[in-house]
């Protein structure tokens, strides 16, 4: 037999499966919302991903059908379950994910650490929380949101109108999620791979900085992270992976408050922009254990190769031309730099590639890394 | 723009250029001989190389072409170097790859160490040889020979009678070569990488182990390599590169003579078996590189991830079923196994695959690699 997997979503995520699928010996397609995606080279279907007769023709052939994002209805989901298709992670674990007030809610249930939060449906609701916390809070629509959309800091009960009156809209949802504004010495990410028979591996933590909301630069392992806040780290995404039922790749993005805990963030179930250094910095990528995962082989060994690794984005892209414009003079002065481009045309603020550089100093490979994809800014 | 590189030749080299040019963003296709060749997953046309029209048509919108074996008969690389395309390497420099006389030429007019060689068009001049060096030599036809196919050790004028039969047939050679037995006491390889503007890369020196003339195992870097050994691989190879304008990645196998000494043994202007460890255990694989220096990008980094990597070839696979079947079991006992499988049916002697394992201790390597490959053979 050959394996064979089905990726939704034509995207970078997918497109980054492509090499470990390449050495495996894997079959991957993937079903691509148009023409020219990112991982257009395993594309064998162009179709919208809502449509259920859609992905089920795509998903006839495959072992396993897995994900570039989570944005893939309930009621698709369940039709390709109906099936008989092994779907990973599942409609249930997914679910969870999808919405950030269920996300909250079974976070919370677990007795995982998570910030002060409420449901809001108005200025009233919100005004309330507003005075139980400093007069500041942070506004998230449950629903749709990635890289920093549909996120807010509001100061005042009225910092929400504009999504209020959009509640209870088609596909929208009837209330909004409000959290605490946490004071946070810095972020941090714990991503692990849990098979469906259940066995998990963990990479080390990870520091991650944020700028407008989207990952800008990861350090691995997090510096400074003593045993304690590793092992609390790797406790949380252990029994979100085992008591959610995550199949694949799970992302658990942290705070660490200025007192020294750990607040859950957000969740991602599929490889995540935390896990890049991975590809070039570790025994096993996350793309490579996110196959494994979603086909239940056996995960693999996820030590680094260095002592340190560091993963800048490329955010936007040459304000003229291509990244791959740039490349003779980036790679003249960088020679060790890990380019990754994932052929998507520049724009303001979109994620087009990334840059990984690895080494036994971190001082210097931060340095290196960051030279590199100034190459990419104008 | 966006650079577009066409390989001629499906086979598990162009299959594993397939991930770098993934991650660098560059359009990779591929001329294949026929449907589910290896690098399927990029193989655009289907045809034959031999026909300069198919590979005219072939590589019409691509930046450089280059390849995935050395057979590509020269009347079609000078029909594309005409029609103004990038070949490389170029036909003068594949020529003396091509021809393994022309090469013991070349290389013994730089000045290079060789076994002591002759053309030989019968068995007077075979005796002659063979009286000269001991009663023992080794018989190469110099054409279209390949992981020990076209090599024979022979101990009697007469060992060649069948070679001396079909010389001068259509296509074929007017003469063999015939080389003295070298005693050697192992067997290494030098791999470097050159581009058309001039920058040399070079991988450490490795051995390698063959097995009935194909590569079984290679360790990089070559255990007790002194610095004198390492220099004089080095300066070879270089020496080849420059001399003869290489371009791309070119693979010098020498022996190590039993009195310290290296002798060239064969050349391959392509990514080489024995450079595969670089996958997983360099910063910049020999894939990468080959398609940088084919490109004319500036070279990377070669420096190896760990102390050591050992790659062990898959020659046959599973007697039954397919290397996939062998999976779960093989990486639940070796989790740090990095395994290829190139999506080749199993046949007795075939190249199906390759396993690399790096670490800071080599017989733990080398267990893990050997072990690894064992749940492919029966």
């Amino acid at each position: 037999m050959t394996y064979r997997i089905g990726v939704i979503g034509g995207g970078q995520l997918a497109r980054m499966m492509v090499p470990p699928a390449v050495h495996l010996g894997i079959e991957i397609s993937v079903l691509a919302e148009a023409e020219g995606s990112s991982a257009r080279l395993a594309a064998t279907q162009v179709g919208d991903y809502h449509d259920a007769e859609t992905v089920l023709r795509f998903a006839k052939d495959v072992h396993a059908v897995t994900f570039d994002h989570e944005h893939v209805p309930q009621d698709v989901l369940r039709a390709l379950v109906d099936a008989g298709v092994e779907v990973h992670p599942s409609p249930e674990a997914l679910f969870v994910a999808q919405d950030k007030i269920v996300m909250r809610e079974r976070l919370t249930a677990l007795g995982l650490p998570v910030p002060a939060w409420a449901t809001v449906r108005g200025r009233d609701d919100l005004a309330a929380f507003l005075a139980e916390h400093g007069g500041r809070a942070v506004v998230k629509t449950p629903r749709g949101g990635y890289d920093g959309k549909g996120v807010r800091v509001v100061r005042s009960a009225d910092g929400a109108d504009d999504w209020f009156a959009a509640l209870g809209a088609a596909g929208a949802s009837d209330a909004l999620l409000v959290e605490e504004l946490v004071e946070f010495r810095r972020e941090l990410a714990q991503l692990v791979a849990r098979r469906p028979s259940g066995e998990i591996a963990a990479w080390p933590l990870v520091e991650t900085v944020q700028r407008d909301g989207v990952c800008a630069e990861v350090t691995a392992p997090a510096p400074d992270a003593d045993d304690a806040l590793s092992d609390e780290a790797r406790r949380i995404a252990t029994v979100v992976a085992e008591q959610v039922g995550v199949t694949g790749v799970l992302a658990v993005e942290l705070f660490e408050t200025t007192d020294g805990r750990l607040l859950v963030n957000e969740l991602a179930m599929r490889p995540h922009n935390t896990g890049h250094w991975s590809i070039d910095g570790a025994v096993t990528s996350q793309f490579e254990q996110h196959l494994r995962a979603v086909l239940d082989l056996p995960l693999g060994d996820t030590s680094p190769h260095r002592a340190w690794s560091v993963m800048v984005n490329v955010l936007g892209g040459p304000a003229q031309g291509t990244m791959a414009d740039r490349l003779p003079a980036l790679m003249a002065d960088q020679p060790g730099a890990k380019v990754h481009d994932y052929g998507k045309d520049p724009r303001p603020g979109r994620k087009v590639g990334h840059v990984t550089t690895t080494g036994p100093d971190l001082e210097d490979a931060r340095g290196r890394a960051r030279a590199a994809v100034r190459f990419f800014e104008d």
